[in-house]
């Protein structure tokens, strides 16, 4: 077997690792016997010469196969969603509940935000006591109780992932589509799911800013998936605006509750549907629109919603009585200088606005402030006269809410023609 | 100014650094304030995409600044040769007396060998007494009383280098035409030179295979010399068979007496002379040639050499008295199995036997026995009969001298057929 300068040599000049070699770069970096600077150079080698499908399919093994795997049986099938990231996201906190309620399980390990975009669990913490960081029988007892969880990753889950990730971030090696679905993929398929529907975002709020690069990554994914018998369904979706009219925390849970309620955003709503629709059909179930509409119309997505609360330590009032989430002290209203028609509403600015005012993180280390965020009055597409409110920033002391209130002032574009529609789903793939 | 990950990603996409980040980055290797993690990122980055001809300047120029500079004034111009490393490469040991005899200083600083390669210094120490290590002071007082001098590297010239090269040995970066010329140029600049004349090796035994990436190392060198306002001259010589007939570190010495005795082997003549005359020829001195050859004839080569050994604390005697060199305690020969011409003698094959004998290092901190080597007794385009000698080995006790002779064996190939004259020197550029 080749040393590991001889392996970045390799992948340096376009080869491909085996097996064993891959398995022995990834034991030493998780051994901490292959020293960072070798690990960073194979990184960027990886991130000029890609990897191919084989080698993909047996990096992402060996990286699960780095710690534990879930193992929970569960009476029905297990179906997870992913997202790539966005601004105003909260489809999983509205899918987790909907599709359990639709009779499918959903174990969901999430994340965190970082930068302008949002976190799952972010959001989950502005409900008070909400626990996202269960212990693995916490995890199955309550995946088995409510058919569905949203948890942070232990850290027993790839842990090659953890050391892997933090090198990318500070070596520009994140942007590498090996890199990326092994970095996903690792982590969901140490669920034990039986399907994973992806939501990949493209555009300018995304990660992805190009309709073929949002592909090339669902493909390595589903690939990835298929190579270890996941069934795998890829959507990409647009995420130029932010989703629904919220972005923040507890002012998006509060946005999830009403789509439950039946009276979410039309754009949110549509995700919901088409996604989880997916997981549905995934799982057999071939009328999912309709058994999604019935539970939401039913209320029996809003009572899953409160059963996952409460089974994860939070108040289920707040499902009753939205104005227990913590609330800012200040708001500043933003209006239209002008008439016409808002033709674009850059989500990265959005998000990077919210997480000045303290709903975001920009370091890892920050601290969140849940009640703070972003509340749109207009979307793409609307006609606004002059004053009309377009957002509503909502801070507590000591933000700079002036650069912040620039900034969303900046990200809103009115013309005096109205926009083209444009499909909010680009693209199926698998 | 751009983070460190922001260079990296700049330079991963292709893009330049400018003079102020590519000298904050540099000061982040030399203080250790710049992970090694990112260093190793932004050296493979490198390899991949090269730099502009202005970056590499302002890189050499700021590697050059991570230390100290040589100031020596001296009377006639300050020439030096560097050559990329080959098997039985006395060249220095001939050329440093024989130019500063014609009337041009020579500050050489030189290297070790490593792995098949033999190294100056190390040759330089089989003579008694021999300090190839010597304070700035000391440099300068023996580059002023015997217009030459040939010892290592510093300390405080180039550290940046040390902590690069160290890196780029672990992280299979050593092969990138950019990274070499900046590591090799930024060490010869620091010498405060007038002119530098480059010896590119070419060939199986050295460090280029081929003759274009050879010529481009030589058109980057000289590029950066041009920026610097010194002259670079090189050229590219062929090292397919070991320069010479000695190989080794004693042995070595020895031929390097016999050549200034006027006794040299053709090959090594031609080529002391061709890099001797452009040394010269870069001071102003047309009539290289013949001042090389009364050189050696007069003597006053090997005289200079005498005091360049006594004034670096060796005994000059063995300039008289060759046998006063260490010698080893047993020899092997190895003789034609068939008759005809020999039409290859692979140098790399050589070097490693030599350094099976104890004559090199296969790691950095290995001990050398400057006794062991090899004699060559014939080269390529001779004549053999069965049963001719071909080559001694030398080596003391303790050695594997079965698979060192099994390599020189191998090395060898005689066909009936007399192979096509080769040229030594392939290009000249500059």
């Amino acid at each position: 077997m080749r040393s590991t300068s001889e392996m970045i040599r390799r992948k340096r000049d376009g080869g491909e690792l085996d097996r064993e070699e891959i398995r022995a770069f990834l034991a030493g970096v998780v051994s901490r016997s292959v020293p960072d600077y070798q690990t960073a150079a194979m990184l960027m080698a990886i991130y000029f010469r890609g990897m191919a499908e084989e080698e993909l399919a047996e990096f992402t093994a060996a990286m699960i196969d780095s710690g534990d795997r879930l193992d929970i049986t569960t009476p029905t099938p297990k179906v997870d969603k992913h997202s790539t990231g966005g601004v105003g996201d909260k489809v999983s906190i509205c899918l987790a509940p909907l599709v359990a309620a639709c009779g499918v399980t959903v174990p969901m390990m999430s994340g965190r935000g970082l930068g302008h975009t949002g976190g799952t669990l972010d959001k989950l913490e502005s409900i008070p006591g909400f626990r996202t960081s269960l212990s693995p029988a916490e995890f199955a007892a309550t995946v088995r109780s409510c058919g569905a969880v949203i948890a942070g990753q232990s850290e027993r889950i790839v842990p090659a992932d953890k050391i892997l990730y933090a090198l990318r971030d500070t070596t520009a090696t994140v942007a590498s589509i090996p890199l990326i679905s092994s970095s996903i993929m690792s982590k969901k398929l140490a669920e034990g799911l039986d399907a994973l529907v992806l939501d990949i975002k493209v555009g300018s709020g995304a990660f992805m800013e190009t309709v073929d690069r949002a592909r090339e990554l669902a493909r390595s994914m589903a690939r990835i998936g298929e190579s270890h018998g996941t069934r795998v369904r890829a959507y990409l979706t647009r995420m130029d605006q932010p989703l629904g009219f919220e972005v923040g925390n507890a002012n998006e849970i509060e946005e999830a509750i009403t789509l439950l309620r039946g009276k979410g955003p039309p754009d949110l709503l549509q995700l919901v549907k088409v996604l989880g629709s997916a997981m549905l059909a995934e799982a057999g179930i071939e009328d999912g629109p309709t058994r999604l509409e019935n539970a939401i119309q039913s209320g029996s997505g809003l009572a899953r919603l409160e059963r996952l609360i409460e089974a994860q330590g939070g108040d289920p009032s707040v499902v009753e009585q939205p104005d227990t989430l913590p609330r800012a002290a200040h708001s500043r209203r933003l209006r239209a200088d002008r008439e016409g028609y808002v033709v674009s509403i850059q989500a990265k600015e959005i998000g990077l606005a919210a997480m000045g005012l303290g709903a975001g993180r920009q370091t890892v280390d920050d601290a969140i402030d849940h009640s703070a965020g972003i509340t749109l009055s207009a979307k793409v597409g609307d006609a606004v006269s002059y004053g009309d409110l377009l957002a509503t920033l909502r801070f507590n002391a000591s933000r700079n809410v002036e650069t912040a209130a620039a900034r969303v002032a900046a990200a809103f574009r009115i013309e005096a023609v109205a926009p083209h529609p444009w499909p909010l789903i680009l693209d199926e793939i698998g």
